[in-house]
């Protein structure tokens, strides 16, 4: 039926296989959850789910995690223990949350501990500068924010550690569905940012972990 | 021979004439001068004159002003009095310094005190930041930066003042000739940002003298 | 869970708060009016709201003005008293009709005089001549237009106060969803204006009440 | 040697042939000067010629006509006697002369009248309203604009004839080469206007002679 | 209420108002026909009407002509007796009929004889080059095409007439929405060719009947 | 009624009509399978169905072929006799089956041997070089990608027959639809890749056709 | 010194290494030349060579073919002997003449025979429909265009060979260097084309000498 | 003069500042250089310093490290010792050099081992494949490709290391200055893939650094 799951990939690379929902149909990820159920020694995360891809799973594994507004599922439900170092994710506003609960769960998923920082947009400064003591704690931070995307310059201007910058479609007109953001990232003035696609909470997670490995 | 200087300008808007340099050629610029040498009254600029342009000027009115790296000539060469409230310019890098002086060039030919500030890019915020002071004692502000353009969004969140923000074609890459930086600053985070064209030094000149007009 | 109000903006900056809807869900939009409804000294605005969002504010303020058109709530529901100087609002055409009034609705909760245009579009061009008074009794100018955006051309060059263009998402085809007119309007030929987002009404109310303030 | 000339299109179409100097070789345009100067009962226009393209063109027919700035040579040198309406054309500044002039050559050289308007701009509305009544005349109105492009919009607001607009390239930052100019030109809010490419004044000139056509 | 109708228009121009209905609600576009009932003397066009504007003007002037697919209603339902020359309208495939009746419309409204060839696009040129005759008797030609916007190349090199292309949003992935026709358009290999907007079939039968004016 | 079916293009081409559904009302399809089904001694495709436009043929043509993921419909039913070489369709990830079903589909109606390798993606290399037998067995490749749209480039590298390379859109944010798997493709630095519309498995598949021909 | 060359490309993809000059400086060209010339038995190409390149190969390769126009060398000199299909090539305009050369050495050098139509624009349908029967032939035809690039959808309508379309920046304005062409080609509505990237010669003769193979 | 250096920048950050010359004039880069030179305690890069500006750093700091090619100088010219997990920087083709070479520097005057793999683009698999040990080795990986830019994807599926992505403007054509290749990393189907500017090799050595960091 043209499906391949590589769950040897966590054998391979050391990382668990990622199912991105957004093409699928629910029928092809229900039949991929039922493979999954027989892998428990695995972890598989099921990312960009509508709500008719989570009932698909669930109706397979009815005890995996789900965070719908992140649209994201994992099973087994209990992440693994925690190895490396700290993961510091910033969201610059309330409706970037989604997208930085992607990189949250991702991250925990893949074994590592991680804290949450959120409403600190560079249009009041303090609320980022109060919060200097556990960015210097992190050894990766990801910083997550749509409409101008300021805010990684600004972290990456306070920390030593890398930082991995999320834009977000969050904005309208001229941000073009987090363009703006984009440009502003890869355009940042503080070295020491790279950057992942456009809302990719996934990718940006699974990165940290693999900088804060162990 | 198709031009028609609009030196009633002064007259309509309060505002004098500035010439163009860029799509014209030296003669034409010249002829311009000659015309301009018999209306001492009214304060004309040249803008975007690269060195034939001004020699051109200059053999004309010998003693016009003329600050080659911003590409700009006045005359007659002595500022207006000032009047109205303070302008002050903020630019992100060295970079971006001739668009910077393009800015307070026009806003002191057009009558405004001025002050500079120049290296204050959010990558290291303490230099912003100690200048809080001179920035909230404008009556507008003039933020020039390129590469991510972050800078107006963090001075937009320090004063009450209005912001008017100008990209420069600093960076490279996906900086796109200043696009990057111009989507920022439209899609500001903070509120009284307002956006003119990429290397506009004369716009928000122009823009910052009206503001603080008396 | 993420929120953190700037309701000390007032202090800080002068402005009050506002609350981008868009991205939120009605539930969060919900939990702020809640909390702004014990800051009865403090005026906020909820701006891009669509109908779910202003029923969750007007179940926690129930006198809170609302023009669903503008998508825009405020309360306490009567403005603060008007000083500065006049904002003039002008709007190409009756599909500009939400922005300016988004435009016009936040300049007056920031405490100004308003006045708005409609229908003044450059096709017809005795429409904005036979306003002339009217637009240089302004201390600021706020031209909103889609398609060709020509309108803050033609304004600005019959004023010498600035001139702030909202671009409008009016338009097909080759409008780009707003793009043809911001171009346009960042390239206008009139010096003396400045340029904020696609649809950005609360942006241009916003500038528009710190060019007047007093 | 790959050439194809196409000189029988006077007969087929009614209107000569057009060299395209730009990407060829002044070989190549030499040999076809040769060609065309077998054929003097057929005017042929060379159009975007360099400085080597007229030399070129010239040591083959030295009295050609030739205006450098345009870029255009014509041979035989006279016109056709002119048939047909009056061609009104416009320019926005004097940065569009070059661009202007090749429009009127080609029409010209097409049998057509041609009167030409310049730095008429909207930014100083006068310029154009005191030029009604040669508008009015036309048969058709060529506006050709670069930065805003907002002239035809209010050129076709006065008149009844069709205006074909040619945006140029005159500007620079976010006109992108002309192309702010072009989307406000295909964004119109007055009906009436069709546009050509960026620049091209040759397609303008000929449009104009066709549209004006006995 | 901000409706400020130009009912004169025909009066100063010679062509009536059309009301755009896309960004207008059905009441607005309701009250807007209820005073163009007022004006049976006057030709009064609605472009670009859903089915709620179109219940919304029929409720009003019962009478008026409906064309659903092409949007477009008109009001008295008679058009004017036909005048000037003959207007040719070449569609290139059937996806392209609701603009190519839209242009049948506009210019029939406006006074002219306007005839229609459908599913000629240039895959197989025996559809178009059969045409040939019919083509030739045209004052005007108006060339609807989608997809790879090829059509008014081929038919501009057929005919001594002008072309007016209008490219269509027929396609799908690179053909962005009609912004690949467009191009092809503007960059035609054949000269006298001019472009309007995506989808204009309101402004290319606008332009084709003033082309073909007496 | 504007409808020119070129039914005679398998004998003028040597390959069948399809029929682009995607801007056709049912009923004009409905009427087009109606005119197909008097021609049954040619093979007839319905591109881009969707569910109404498959209805209006299965009236018609009930024992027409439908593959309602791939939106195809083809009549009649079977396929002619194959000739000519093999045609191998690769297809990255399970979101790109749609498509890769319309390669083959295609390519199996127009007389071609078709064999369909999916989840093949460059993210698990191995998954790729385990099928170079079957690769090299082709006359033509098909790759059927989104997201990065890398695979054609390594798939060239590991053949010599020609690549025909479909990208998708499959992917967010920065994937702008399949234009950043169009631009990979358009750059691959494997040499023997050329390229379809982003989604066009009708045109690969025609194209494969060709190029396997007998 | 970091170049690895690919000699044994010839062994396993059955076609010969290519060398991209334009990225490398003269002296890394040279370097390679040197280690070609130990290699008669494969025959090499220099393709986008500039003439410090040129210089470079032909001072290790002194027999080099040359052709400057086309940027390309090869080495041993003399093509191999030809089998399989013919291969046309046809260019629309005189300024595509380097691009379509670089298309006929490609296929001679990979063993194809080829024939090269040039001047064929479709503003002159006759001159591509006075040679049908050339173009029905071919095995495979390469259509190279600029400008509106509609070459390739008239000739795919004429012939059942597959088309290769190459998209040339020859042009100005709004053909942005090529895309214009390039969108015109992918949105072909011929079926039976695929593109290749601008000005892209080498690629598209490389494909049609796959496709022409024996 | 406006140049405020942020030599303070180790002690904040623990890395140091690195002077951007591409828009500052050689006079000040000198005047920076000497200001350098009077801290040996830290170590500076100058990146993107052309001809003038290396000559003007050189004048002042005889004994500085300098790659011409890369564009890069550093000051004092020994590296401080290395320290953290090793480098590995993998480039496509020979083009990219300067760029992976900038990257090498970079990390290595931050205080990194580093290993360059050159020429080992995904045209020819077996490139990279031989070189897995010393991949598997690294700390993080960084890629820097052009034209395509399909090679981050590969190497991502190989290793477990972080993978930082530099697309280079190496190509021409739709490769567009490096855009389509930095859109295929943002794309990049295998996860643990960032993405820094087009040819921002310093950027992604700083980054690389903070990975690897002890
Ligand atoms: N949200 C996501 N964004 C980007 N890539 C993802 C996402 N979720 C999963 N992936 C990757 O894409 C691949 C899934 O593609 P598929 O095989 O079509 O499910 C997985 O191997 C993941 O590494
Ligand atoms: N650097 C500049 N950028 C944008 N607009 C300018 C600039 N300099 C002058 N202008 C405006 O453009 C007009 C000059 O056009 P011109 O008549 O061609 O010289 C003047 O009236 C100015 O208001
Ligand atoms: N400046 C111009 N811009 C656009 N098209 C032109 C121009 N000059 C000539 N042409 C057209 O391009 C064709 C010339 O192409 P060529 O045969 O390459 O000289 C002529 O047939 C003209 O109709
Ligand atoms: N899915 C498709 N994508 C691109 N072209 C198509 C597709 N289906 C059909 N076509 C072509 O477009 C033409 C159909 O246009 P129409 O006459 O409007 O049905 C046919 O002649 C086909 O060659
Ligand atoms: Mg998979
Ligand atoms: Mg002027
Ligand atoms: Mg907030
Ligand atoms: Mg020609
Ligand atoms: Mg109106
Ligand atoms: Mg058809
Ligand atoms: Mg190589
Ligand atoms: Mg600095």
């Amino acid at each position: 039926d043209g499906i391949d799951l590589d769950l040897e990939r966590t054998a391979r690379r050391g990382y668990p296989e990622a199912i991105y929902c957004a093409g699928k149909t629910p029928e092809q990820v229900g039949a991929i959850a039922r493979e999954v159920g027989t892998r428990p020694d695995v972890t598989t995360l099921f990312t960009r789910a509508g709500d008719a891809h989570a009932e698909a799973v669930l109706h397979e594994l009815p005890d995996a995690f789900h965070d719908r507004e992140a649209g994201l599922l994992a099973w087994p439900p209990t992440p693994p223990e925690t190895g490396g170092g700290r993961v510091v994710v910033v969201g610059a506003g309330t409706s970037d949350l989604p997208v930085a609960r992607e990189v949250v769960h991702t991250a925990r998923y893949l074994g590592r501990e991680v804290e949450l920082i959120m409403d600190a947009g560079v249009a009041g400064l303090h609320r980022i500068l109060r919060r200097r003591d556990t960015l210097r704690a992190a050894r990766v931070v990801v910083v997550v924010a749509g409409m101008d995307g300021a805010l990684p310059s600004v972290v990456a201007g306070l920390v030593s550690a890398p930082v991995v910058a999320v834009p977000t479609s969050v904005g309208y007109g001229a941000s073009f569905g987090g363009v703006a953001a984009l440009l502003t990232m890869l355009n940042s003035c503080s070295p020491g940012v790279s950057v992942v696609n456009i809302d990719n909470g996934y990718g940006a997670g699974h990165l940290a972990a693999q900088i804060a490995a162990p």
